[in-house]
């Protein structure tokens, strides 16, 4: 395995953290994103950094959800996460909800947590904008709002600290949640002195996430959430579904697409001749690209014991982890003795 | 045991839940209030009954405490309602720390209370006023609040709601949370159907609190957070003690202090006679009430061994019971599938 220059030059004994939320199978512009990432940063890392991958499903909640969906949704990226290459041995891979120890240490935090701090956080914004299909942030305030909303960067600081990760990578609208989280660590270090500050400061890693656009709409991302389920080519796409989607696409979306697939060196030669080859060409390569994720996927969704092992080992190890250093914050607080 | 007829009139298989912050020795206006109040629960409750007195931890973390300080008081307060009469085989006596269902119940309901509905709870404003010494809550605002004190009745909500709790014997001041507690229980109900609601409404019970004048201000209540000790009598204080502060105190508290003992009905006789034998008769009669629990508080406080495993058998039979209410919460939810 060649690894290249740039993700060879990391420091020793990283603790690297990330979630997702369990909401529907992801798209090509998540696969994209923070998903193939993850799967750079597993095979990148040092054999002494840590690596720990978490469906969020506490956060899921904060937005309103239809239960059976996320049910199914929980399972499923569980499975997409395994189809895509994330090694249940090299990293821990866990349901967030599994381990008791993130809403404990959440807690913790709000206690020194100012509320002027958190009113300041504006991603609630967006995504209650994006929950009620509004075009404009302005469309919402803050008499929408519930207070696990709210609170969501402080749940976000625990998901982190509770493991004393060093580095997150997430996506841009995140990085004001880590410098909450850094602020938090620095709050509790000062405020209850050990020999040493408990929690490090972790660094925000700046994702190189692609833009993959709407095909229905190049002025907006693919996105989820958007009601023309045609915008966006899902990682559960069969060959004929992505050529009618990428068929029905807008011009310049088909640009977007070429670019992420890096084959925007090949563009030009495409100007000569008609959209109808560019389209077809597109399709196939993200067919190429698709075809084996998706096999996998197909494949692990419905090995329902596999999984539920997957996620039992995952939320042990998890556990095992953060477990430490919810002992630590415990003694330091005076709710338990110190262990001698 | 004669059980009077007005506690006997309860309806078959309640269950009573209230908590207690460890925040230092009770005081005489404690031990008055909430805490025989328990006793007398424990007494009277039908075999079918079930009781669970909590000492809230992550509820003392909403205020600045001493670790140290918050070490020794958890340890005492488990002494001290041992002391008292509350019985770990009949109720279940438990640090709300032990059982992580707690802050996982509160994470879940933080998702369905409404900004609005948490703003108009005004607790947070007493109680930052006592933390602060300052006589008015004018003097405090919400740039002083953390999120933690903000969020403490949706906490209360779910350490009630999380043994699905059918009546609450809490303090006046607690009652806008209970009525935010059955709102809480009443949206998630309505929210997540099943084939019944999940959570029963929970009855704010009125305990017939007998208000303890401070012996130093008779406008204010008996008090732990008043800077002069000499205000109030701890359940350690011994008959010297008890002498001395009875004996400086002020004459009003005296009055209250009488009527309190239920000897109020003898209160006339003293006109005639001096303020000193008042005194020697209150202090004796404040020493025959404490001597019995005092000797038993330092006597347990210091089995390290036995209150360690009251605690841990409080938590498992706590969890025991909880565990129950979050397999059902969490499939409501969509974040477990259903138990066949």
């Amino acid at each position: 395995m060649i690894i290249p220059r740039r993700v060879r030059q990391i420091r020793p004994g990283r603790v690297i953290l990330s979630g997702i939320q369990p909401t529907g199978i992801p798209h090509l512009g998540n696969y994209l994103g923070a998903l193939s990432n993850w799967v750079k940063l597993q095979k990148s890392a040092e054999p002494e950094d840590k690596l720990l991958f978490s469906i969020v499903g506490w956060h899921a909640l904060t937005l309103p959800q239809d239960p059976a969906s996320l049910l199914t949704a929980r399972n499923d990226m569980l499975a997409v996460l395994l189809a895509i290459g994330i090694d249940p041995n090299r990293s821990i891979l866990f349901h967030q909800d599994h381990n008791p120890h993130h809403t404990e240490l959440s807690w913790i935090l709000s206690c020194i947590a100012p509320m002027g701090k958190l009113r300041r956080m504006t991603t609630w914004k967006s995504r209650l904008a994006t929950a009620r299909n509004s075009s404009s942030e302005d469309e919402v305030d803050e008499s929408m709002l519930n207070a696990g909303l709210f609170m969501y960067p402080v749940l976000q600081a625990a998901d982190v600290l509770v493991y004393k990760a060093t580095h997150v990578p997430v996506g841009d609208d995140q990085q004001q949640h880590i410098e909450l989280t850094r602020d938090l660590a620095d709050i509790f270090n000062r405020t209850f002195k050990g020999t040493s500050p408990l929690f490090p400061l972790p660094t925000y890693v700046n994702t190189p996430s692609k833009r993959i656009l709407s095909l229905k709409d190049p002025t907006s991302k693919m996105s989820k959430s958007s009601p023309d389920v045609q915008s966006r080519i899902l990682l559960t796409d069969n060959a004929s579904q992505i050529q009618s989607k990428i068929r029905a696409a807008v011009t310049d979306s088909i640009r977007a697409l070429l670019t992420i697939l890096k084959v925007a060196r090949v563009a030009k030669a495409y100007e000569s001749q008609g959209h109808g080859t560019l389209k077809r060409d597109v399709a196939e390569a993200v067919e190429e690209f698709l075809k084996g994720p998706r096999a996998q996927f197909n494949r692990i969704r419905h090995e329902t014991t596999y999984l539920e092992e997957v996620a039992r080992r995952g939320a042990i190890r998890a556990i095992e982890h953060s477990e430490v250093t919810m002992m630590e914050v415990k003694t330091r607080l005076g709710l338990a003795s110190a262990v001698v």
